[in-house]
């Protein structure tokens, strides 16, 4: 946005911009305002980002307005997380060349990209309960542009399994590792890699694990290093988040 | 007690114990009232361990006090847990033959037993933070006649610390996983091991440790199969329990 | 699978094994992938039991699809835990040989072995309403070799019925005390007997029952000795390692 | 206060009171203002109780200005709770015929009253760490006058010793059971007897005590009938309560 | 039980009752095992109320299996809480003389006692939501034999209401004070009144209410005396307990 | 009430009231019972608001009943929060003049007052799913006399947003900030302004956001002065306090 | 800080100043760095209070340091919370004119100024041990320019206290509502006056008063209207948005 | 690990190294055991940082004898966090070339090396208090090898403070937000940047801050994306990651 003020103030410097055009211009460009939704039309620019709708609690006309806004601007790609079976239903008949994956409820709209990031990201389970919040992770990932190594149930109640992907995880660039109960996973992976470990706490459980805190608070004390976490089932986030890391590249 | 009724019942029956006299030793016989504390005297015999004294809030006089009493009934070998340095210092001037261990905060009054169990005990833990709690078990353990090995600082963010005791985890009758933190060791032990699994969570850590919630929470949802929790930084629970399954031995 | 280790590295030394092939065979031995789930095929000898499916969230065409290669790799039960009515319904046209337990919601495949443990476990509840947590560690146990003795609505407000049945329990061998609300069973129980209990909280109550944490915070600080507890609800758990205490035999 | 104020009313309508009068005197007379504190002087009669000062966070100075306004009141007896042992000396120097009780954290003020209730409370305690709890509550009720019977160190772990005092549990017009760590005893008692039982949850604990809360939890979820809860610790409540159970009589 | 046993004993004493057969009597006595449920045929005497059943999670076959075998020993009335509409229907097929109060969703077999109490017990409510929890607490009390007066709506936020009732509240031998939200009517009507105040904390409100727990917490610390509390949205307990105080009367 | 009380007492000065109808009118005057409801008439006077209905859990038949009552008291308009969209339709057969307003769950009764506040209340969100309490905040203010401005998705992370708004922000005489997940927006608007600031927290978000608890525990920390809190969802208690705030005015 | 922005733009319009100039002020202007802390020096206009320094955990320099650069920059009157009473000291031979009050940990520096407001802002407390928050309060609107009455030790559970002061609560303007406990305090002021009501938790309590949390939900719970409530023992917030709402004035 | 395992398979083969040495080598190599702990000396090459000792609960002797032991087998820089003042001083004594950070309780032994990473890392706090631990995650991401720029007392309450700097941010390869309280900072920041974000909780605050748990709930649900989290007051987790970040390069 700094770029966007000193835009701005040089126009006026230069006479192209009256001051009150210039108040006007930044209030009004970064988005556009749709009633019910302020479309962010910078963000992909902004942030580097395909474009995300959480779908949550929009109706199918909602999502397809905000899609309709997004590509008479440019957008091409296009992801909605937390998008229902019947939901992404209606919204097919509404618009085009939408895709539904219906275990990570994630609906695309538009190609997928080439992968261009530093590597792999290998996204990891603890259980095969995990796997939806892990495909949600995993499809966030492929559509900002990343190549993916699915690596299923491979909780650490029974290491031989884990230790017989060894090859796989040391040749991540970034791990996301996806597990409920007591959320052991990103330690043992974290002290096994050298790469940044992202930890998903899921809500699998029961009794004790209290819909995903006991999860949360295992990742949170991890005894490795290189562990951060995010929310209870935000694949989305981390997937954003490691697609982020996968395109590091050096700024000065 | 059981036995105690049907005894006290029989004798009424053949007339050497009145109703009176019946029910005055159904309430004297098994402890001795001291004051401050009713010494539980049959309590060896029926649970089949020494005698415990928790020192916790109690003054030295008062524990020198019990110590009479179990001694004066023939108790031969008491444990004192959760027992201050300057308590044990005290304490030694009143009693003879106190060895008082510094980390664990034990006092053991009398002779340590040989071992009679049927294997060993080993006592891990995930850092050296969690040392004083392991210790406790460890001491609880070999008071109450087992053979125990210790196996500190495995934790499971260095996992290959752990795969190079797996001849001396495989080889326990009985584990004792003692970690704060997150809690994860007793979940990775429980996966490569077939033998019952006790997990002590610590108060170690800091933040969203909770003083030991995460590990406990960590714990109970453990996916490993025979694995159970006692409360936090309860090694002398651990151990007691440790030691009564390293003696089970058919009944009937 | 430290000997599953020491075997290949034997094989190697002989140059039975190339380096390639051993690598090879630490990941691909211990268990089959069929895409959802790694099945574990190791694990009965590695830990000693029946093979154990946890039903919940999966199709009865994945957990038909796991029983599969369980029996075409030779293993004789399976028992299936968290299993829904309608699921059993549908799994039981998918496979020969199933028995379903609808209170424990459990579902068996395969005869049940003979009693071959030490003695036998006594599942207690404190209600009528834990009796299906029950259940689920009875079966559990039962499918495990042992024999078990159920004593059901013996809740520590109407002591008597405990006291009445104070010889069966002084005969067991393990204990597995199962109750909701203030979870006060364990302590009555484990300050009774001298052999292990195992205490299961339920999530039977309501308001400040908080779901089963009031029973299991009551029972993690049992004032008892020889007590240790589970998750919440987890019946299973509980008859798995009551069975592991049940057949306990002397090492080395 | 509806007597005060029909009173006022009364003064009014017979010309004896102005209608600003009236108010001044619903103000001005209930208690007396001494600027830190409003001593409430109509309490005793409207409760019927000894008057009490909560002495935590109070000066000895303060406590000895309140004392004064109401023995200048007329109030014979008064109880000092959370009284410190050094403010307790510093008051003794202040005031006469103050009595501490150091256990117990309580000073008494004036002369014992004989009892006049229905019967003896019972105060019973799980152990003995609960037992200044449990003298605050015991010493509450001898000051409002009651027989107490004071039962220490009865805890559910030990069933015997509970049991030997049936007879004394039975005889109680209303128990106090004090007790820390799973807070079992209420739940005990208040299924072997059939008076009101006020269960007293301690901090005594550690861990998973949570400070009392795992008591108090296991004490609100009580099976037994005829249970009800103050708050963590509060053995002044309890002991004010039994004394208002223990003096019921019949109205109209 | 005492008694019991000292019956026992004395039988066996003058050799009319074998050890075997005393042994026996003292576990068949005091309840009817019925596979699903072991009724309490004693606790009539034992704790001088009509029999109650917990309804939730019991069949209507259950019930009136349990409801038969208390009729032939002679209980006349039955309290049934928790009932469900339709089982009520359905149990009313079941068994004759069934009066069902949807709002307290309680049933009661047999007839309405008549008062015998030392006065009446007040039942008031900080709302309307709160009547249902309200209604079992007061149709509880009056199955025991007490004079009820309902007093609904007169919340803390609308002090005249509460003040309009003055008479009524100080003419009360026992008050059920049953609240939701911030829990803060106990507080009041305890800082009025000289007599037991019974605090219900009800699952009314949202948000922060947190179910419950804010008003549980608000009445635990209530700063009046002669509060005490019981389980979230427990209205049997407190008429239950409000019925032994009613009842109190002199012993010895 | 203070007037009420001087007014009552007054007349019993000069005789034309009795002491017993002094009694009867403190009573009976403030509210009219019926039955299931005291409905409170002096309500609008004493705190100068409409009146308002709890929809939650009251029938349309109780509701209109209530709204009967008020009319014929003189209540111009009436406002019905937490009122489903099914109870709205079968209201609109019984009460005439009900506009129902579904997203934020709300009915009026009878015609909008003018604005008569001091400014402008605006109501900010900081994403379209807080719309729904949003709204009911602002038909309270509405309903309350009060000018109100929407100001609808300015979530602190797209900050470009809320800065192009500066002008209405500023312009506001009190702000209600309505945000759930991390609950930022009272801060950073608080930062900004300097009016009071109204923060409502909603249960908008998953997981960690615990059902409005991490955003409710954020505003109460927020950094920013001038920030006060209500409930969770509690839409209506900040457009009421908003409204109060928007019509202060000298006293004295 | 939109008005600053669109005098720099106005200024970059007219040539005045370069772009670079004007991104250089935007950074530079509200505040001077001092290192350890960035003084706000615009703050006072931008949010119309004095200027407040947080003083906990900053150094006696700090303090001094801070202090210069507001007095360099024309700021009269700081106020400095949370001030330890040796750091008050030590700071005292660094500035002048420093006035100290011990119990509400508060530091003035200047003079007080006159009150300036719509009306009176009346400062309750629950009991005694609330005061010292509630003087934090009184003080920081004294020094903001309000009249302030204290009116202390008015809790619920003694009413008619609360009663005799109706005439000033209901010549408030805001009422500042302190009280710790079950907080009661604010939903009884609440339902009886019709201003603003601002509820502060206190700490005081223990056990389940869980240091303030309590009262916290019991305030965001209360049932009354027009109370908002701030951070435990957050006196000053309370003092700063009271005198906010003190000053409230109309706005076109 | 693989390499390793793999090197040692390989010299099975052919024949240098037996069966039984090759286990041995498996268990001995990557850490030298001194009795209190397991040193790591594998762990830089496997990490690619630093060594680290976690200074909390070590004596300094302990610590220097780990020091020696890491420098014995070339390890040149060494990081001790946690590390008390006195501790320190006493360190001083033992081992050479010691520099202590008082603020951050940071020991650096060895020299600092250049940095060589993508960029720079910017660490970014709320408020002063916050500094500690921003100190900590600087100096962690300085040893390992990273320029370091801080912009400390940026909170999102004085929001011209943090636009301010806007170019920094946006030059920044990784972002360390440091909060306490309601913990904002990330959301504000994430929604600036286009880098990964690493959010730390702090402890500062008090009240409802409960610790750090409100602000590390907000961080957790931060409606930013990018934003991932570490342990309340772990600013070495978060400098260790953001070096690993900073340090990212293409893997095949």
């Amino acid at each position: 946005m700094n770029d966007e003020m000193r835009r701005v103030l040089e126009e006026v410097r230069v006479g192209s911009l009256s001051v009150e055009e210039a108040l006007g211009r930044l209030k009004a460009a970064p988005f556009e305002d749709i009633g019910y939704a302020k479309v962010d039309l910078h963000r992909k620019v902004r942030q580097g980002a395909a474009e995300v709708i959480y779908g949550a609690g929009k109706t199918p006309d909602q999502m397809a307005g905000i899609v309709e806004v997004m590509q008479s601007n440019g957008q091409g790609t296009v992801l909605i997380t937390r998008l229902a079976a019947d939901a992404a239903a209606e919204l097919a008949t509404l618009i085009d060349d939408l895709t539904y994956h219906a275990q990570a409820r994630i609906g695309i709209i538009g190609r997928m990209p080439e992968p261009d990031g530093l590597g792999t990201i290998v996204v990891a389970t603890g259980g095969t309960s995990d796997i939806p919040i892990a495909e949600e992770a995993a499809l966030t990932a492929e559509v900002a542009g990343n190549r993916v190594h699915r690596l299923y149930d491979v909780g650490v109640a029974g290491l031989h399994r884990t230790l017989a992907h060894l090859d796989v995880l040391m040749d991540a660039t970034v791990i996301i590792a996806v597990a409920g109960m007591e959320g052991a996973l990103p330690s043992v992976l974290g002290g096994l890699v050298a790469c940044p470990v992202i930890a998903v706490p899921t809500s699998v459980g029961y009794g004790a694990a209290l819909g995903g805190i006991a999860a949360l608070l295992g990742m949170l004390n991890s005894c490795a290093s290189g562990v951060s976490v995010v929310n209870i089932d935000n694949g989305f986030g981390a997937g954003f988040l490691a697609s982020r890391i996968n395109h590091m590249r050096a700024k000065e």
